[in-house]
């Protein structure tokens, strides 16, 4: 077996906790890689923590015991989600994406990965603590958003659906109404989507009189789940009382004017 | 500015590539970061380089010239992809997944981020050389392999969706014959998805006749953009004749027995 140095092991361990985040990796996984000594992975692990903290690139937490190990969570710093959000809006606010009936194209922003993994981060920074179970959101523009904050928190995305799928097997469907346009409309998860008792994280590209999020957070209630937080890219100010009290959104959205060619919208200081 | 040691500079640097894989790097990006000379950079990445390709994590890349830099690509060995979907196909395999009518039920995996990110990287292993520009799905279950497989290779994931939706503009849409129940079927895309001439890799979950990979092709026409390749999780062997020629296909799915309970699938060797 080849030996590896020090500045080896610890690059190596650090691709392995950036590639698959919050995944407690214990000490003897690396031993047995390396064929070293608990002691040296455990100063491996040290230096890896002070780095991770100088650099602000996350969180490193190690746990100690027999079942021990450390994991990695990509946490964002305040200064630098201020900065990104506020890039992401200048971009969001670009006239050219006025859609005629006031709408904005955005699903270029929602659909990158990287900024939808930079988006996740924020979410994760935010809710890393509440020992998630699953990411719940309903198809389909939010999916990408939450498919990144389930990578990182590493749990199963869950995507409920607009419409009945024979090849689910047994199903649970809700009606709800659309908060905005007040229709009437359907959602269906398969049983085996979510166990009970399960914490879960509601993650959706966008908020209006947050109708949908209600509707996912009356579903969770007969999977007997419990919704710990719920996430929206981007909501906006009016209607003042959404249907869910709780939710943390990343984007002000506050008109879409396609008369005078304008949409406005400001980064959320206080998520 | 704090001064970074070599051991902490080449982690720092594992950490930003695995990240943000197939993304270049320049140097200058580095020697700003840690406040180091260039000669000193080149040479962490020669380490970087080394310490990847004993590990088998996947490619250093650099480019030379003034515009220069570094990637990091984590494709995937021959033996652990191979022991990768010998698992997964043991676990698709469960009797318990059989569902009235001859499904499987699969989202658990499909959704499961660390599956799919995977996934992704055998597809990357396979066409990362191909310069794609778009990673192109069809709603809803191949959206968290696509999307996975766009965030390895850095680049926009497209939805095609199977309802025109009026928030996205100007559309194109199509009409397919679903070559499995010969329904006669509709996706849309908007305008602005895809740019002229592009390179784009088709990625889906599943495959019977095909009817839905021809689709999301004859689409591609619209957009005079090029598929360079198309990958699916599983296929099956029947019917033979597939409506596309070339694909690749990671697990081949002989049958779902709902009276015997019985489902027999195999990985693909010769994907």
């Amino acid at each position: 077996m080849k030996k590896f140095n020090r500045k080896e092991r610890i690059a190596a361990i650090m691709n392995i906790l950036t590639e698959k985040t919050n995944h407690v990796f214990t000490y003897n996984y690396f031993t047995k890689m390396f064929g070293t000594a608990k002691s040296s992975i455990s100063e491996d692990i040290m230096i890896v923590k002070d780095l991770v903290k100088d650099l602000e690139l996350g969180k490193i937490i190690t746990i100690s015991g027999a079942s021990g190990g450390v994991k990695f969570i990509p946490t964002i710093s305040k200064k630098e989600s201020e900065e990104f959000l506020k890039e992401i809006s200048l971009e969001l606010g670009d006239n050219n994406r006025i859609i005629t009936g006031g709408f904005m194209y955005m699903t270029d922003i929602l659909y990158s990965p990287n900024i939808s993994y930079k988006i996740g981060r924020i979410f994760v920074t935010k809710y890393w603590a509440e020992n998630i179970d699953y990411v719940v959101t309903v198809e389909t523009k939010g999916i990408p958003l939450a498919m990144m904050t389930a990578k990182i928190l590493n749990v199963p995305l869950v995507i409920i659906r607009r419409n009945l799928k024979v090849t689910e097997g047994p199903t649970v469907s809700i009606n709800y109404v659309s908060g905005s346009t007040r229709k009437i409309q359907t959602m269906s998860l398969s049983r085996k989507a979510i166990r009970e008792g399960a914490r879960v994280l509601i993650i959706d590209d966008f908020m209006k009189a947050g109708g949908t999020a209600k509707g996912m957070k009356d579903m969770m209630k007969e999977f007997k789940a419990e919704v710990v937080g719920t996430g929206v890219l981007i909501s906006t100010p009016e209607p003042k009382k959404k249907l869910i009290e709780e939710y943390t959104a990343l984007i002000n959205l506050k008109s879409i004017n396609d008369v005078d060619n304008e949409i406005i919208l400001t980064p959320n200081d206080k998520y």
